[in-house]
């Protein structure tokens, strides 16, 4: 039984959570807002008001108060469920935040920031050297911390940690090895192969307020409720969730590429899912949220990838398309057409690449971190090595260091450990199709007949309703009886190019 | 000299101040995006993080913290103007928010919403019994509140006061006396004219996308800056200003009468001009803000009104219109259209009245009020007094309570003291225009030539960049040279009228 006292501080202390998860919700609009349309001559004193409020956010998760709650409410069996996890979020939060001295975390505030600018020049410049001084110091910083913050097996394991809780290097070894081991020789085969889609009607002139009609009749038949959610324009598509009833996603339209909007527009549609059906108890609690990095893009990708790119998806909206577009794919068979949006070809930046070459472009980051925090790699070395796996693994060497290890924005962010989740989502996304695939055996048929009504409800009632209350392992193990396993993934898409190369 | 404690604790308190301003800067875009499309879903929830964000400002305004500065700070001469000023607004708020019982103040909150939904459904059916208790009580908890608040004089300029400081019931009796004097002879002239303009052409069907591109257009003549705001679309018009760099409009189109959105978009500019123009100096201070709903509304008027219904405003951009429309106009020169829409006509309802009648809507809301608040008329004896003062004052009679006593949704939400800001705005705008007239003798032709930015610099110069630094009343006189004289208003509306009518 818990005391009338206990009751009390359980109270509080839930009050006090719905307080912090109140300003984050109003920080998610103003970036919404940042993103989508706000006048530039604001931007100035509207990230004053962003400082004000997360730092705000930041002092109540490291507060007296707040390690108060955490000293009364620790360990006691008889708290609801959701009191007990939220404890945990805000107990995780806590220490990771407290173990790091104020004046060190400051200097490392600037220090990201500096690095993020320089980056950006550094990029524009290929110029790896200019970025070098700056990637040192924020490596440096991140091992520091895990000092602070103590790791079990493998110093980089708690940065893992950080975005796919549960997961470690020696999972990962074992998994990206497999995967590895099994799209280099598919990609070498399709390399080699002489019967490649011809994609050109691809970059036919499609007009962009028909590609937006298209992308909304896709969201609605996904099952995007639009009145909690609304798509707008922005140069990088997103998916944020202010809370279950407002669930917004961004696209992007190029008028020589539809693939951009479209895909896009699904990809961030399939994370919007998951927000949008989070269950409504958890609402005001830092549960309210995706589980991880990884089962959040596993949802994208399951929708992206398993559902947009599969063959029975456009035996429905080939069609769909047509009426929208502009004649250009008139004289294109939908074996073809299928054939084109899945092509698979070697490329140097990640957020470009297809299907079948992406998890190679994560596997190499995850090596080259693993290595950089188990002090085998050196900064200074990375252009190298970064050049010969591509080279090694995709069979292209970059011609400069802006297509090579200049081209992603997290490390100067200090964004290590991050990588992985876009690899693991994919993984995720197979073992859950397959798990759907014994419950919804017709579900090539609900594709083909363009009723996604029943995967939603499936992915809903298995992972979306939980938010946090289950850990990305749990979920995967109540869903599939297992835990991670790169087979599903490997099948797939042997399976798939196979059949689109004809191999 | 002030004492480096002093220093110390007027940078705290500038600090402080910047924080309140800061949540509500984030309260505003939330504002914005509720009625600018937010998903319906969300708003439950939404609506708790504004319940947190202002009731964290609330507290910080009723602080001991607050009180403390205010105590400290209080009567030291040597303070910069802004924080002395902002110290003013700061005290004002605290003494009008804690001498108010929490408990009352609570209740009365409830009452509040409570009559506001049963105004609603009052106003649908026409049924003033229906809200009259509703009505009773908050009059009832307001005439407590001017006890608490005490007053000068009258106990009606204590809710004047809060809207409009430095008018008092003695002032206002004696200007909406010759305005109310002046109009009446003057609508009764025209209501005997035989020389009425035809207004059919004006319902003819405009495309709304055409509306909006010409709105913009008139918005950038106005020299609205788009880098520090933007045009959306609302049920209800509204102009809302989050800082001077992000100032934000919005208006309504309807298809079967443009001048919804072209003159609401030219009121709401008015607005933003001002608030796009305050001071830089004041941002994070209560300062950066219109000094008052009679000031701001002077330029939204004077924008709406003085400008946008000139004979010379249309000598431009009658053409300009014409380019966007549907051809309605072919047929009607200038001349025909420039009466058209200045028609004048008595009406029922107060947001529908054209700009001569529409003062009378406003005298005879303030009579009633201050009737009210000294005890001269009761709440029940409302539609009976009204109507009378509409058969009066307009020579028509309600037909029934929706278009007569029920018609407002203020009195529903105590907003006693607010209706009088209209009629001053249109005072002090006429009074505005005069003065203009001696430095920028060419304002006609600027209009002709539509070359609206010396009219804008001279109002930025004059009224937008002090914010709240100077009082309603000081900067009239500042401007003008004069207190409050309904002289301009007046000689304004006979002359146009006059010659609108061939009177």
């Amino acid at each position: 039984m818990i005391s009338e006292h206990t009751k009390e501080i359980e109270k509080e202390f839930l009050e006090y959570v719905k307080k912090m998860q109140a300003y984050n919700e109003a920080l998610g609009l103003i970036y919404w807002d940042l993103r989508t349309g706000a006048p530039k001559n604001g931007v100035d004193q509207r990230s004053e008001v962003v400082g004000m409020l997360s730092s705000e956010v930041f002092q109540m998760s490291t507060s007296e108060d707040m390690a108060a709650y955490i000293a009364s409410l620790s360990g006691i069996e008889d708290l609801s469920e959701i009191t007990k996890k939220t404890l945990n979020e805000c107990q995780k939060d806590y220490d990771r935040n407290k173990k790091i001295p104020v004046k060190e975390f400051k200097e490392y505030v600037i220090l990201q920031s500096k690095a993020e600018s320089v980056w950006e020049e550094a990029r524009e410049k290929a110029d790896f050297e200019m970025f070098q001084p700056y990637l040192e110091k924020i490596v440096e910083f991140q091992k520091k911390f895990i000092g602070y913050w103590g790791y079990e097996g493998n110093k980089y394991n708690t940065l893992l940690d950080m975005y796919e809780p549960g997961i470690t290097v020696e999972i990962l070894d074992q998994v990206f090895a497999e995967v590895r081991d099994a799209i280099i020789p598919l990609v070498k085969k399709i390399s080699d192969s002489s019967n490649k889609p011809d994609t050109s009607f691809i970059f036919k002139h499609f007009p962009k307020d028909k590609q937006k009609d298209f992308s909304l009749k896709i969201l609605e038949q996904m099952g995007y409720d639009f009145n909690s959610g609304r798509l707008d324009e922005t140069v990088h598509p997103f998916a944020t969730g202010l809370n279950p009833g407002d669930v917004r996603v961004t696209t992007r339209y190029d008028e020589g590429d539809w693939r951009t909007a479209v895909f896009g527009t699904i990809h961030e549609g399939g994370h919007a899912l998951y927000e949008q059906n989070i269950s409504k108890k958890l609402i005001g609690t830092p549960l309210c949220d995706g589980t991880s990095m990884g089962i959040h893009e596993s949802q994208s990708l399951f929708y992206e990838n398993i559902v947009g790119r599969d063959f029975s998806f456009w035996k429905h909206n080939y069609n769909v398309l047509k009426e929208y577009a502009d004649g250009q794919f008139d004289e294109i068979n939908l074996n073809d057409f299928y054939r084109a949006i899945n092509e698979s070809k070697p490329s140097f930046i990640r957020i470009e690449a297809d299907m079948l070459t992406y998890p190679l472009h994560i596997i190499i980051r995850y090596e080259i971190e693993k290595g950089i925090f188990n002090d085998e790699i050196e900064v200074k070395d990375l252009p190298q090595v970064w050049n010969d796996k591509y080279e090694k693994y995709l069979g292209i060497r970059p011609g400069n260091n802006a297509e090579g290890v200049l081209q992603d924005v997290h490390w100067s962010g200090g964004s290590f450990g991050y990588f992985p989740s876009y690899a693991l989502g994919y993984m995720y996304a197979a073992q859950f199709k397959n798990a759907m695939l014994k419950e919804l055996p017709n579900f090539d048929e609900l594709l083909a007949t363009g009723n996604l009504k029943p995967i939603k409800e499936w992915l809903t009632e298995n992972i979306h309703q939980y938010g946090k209350l289950k850990k990305p392992l749990e979920i995967l193990h109540d869903v599939t009886g297992e835990g991670l396993n790169a087979k599903y993934l490997i099948d797939y898409l042997t399976d798939k190019y196979t059949k689109v190369y004809n191999l």
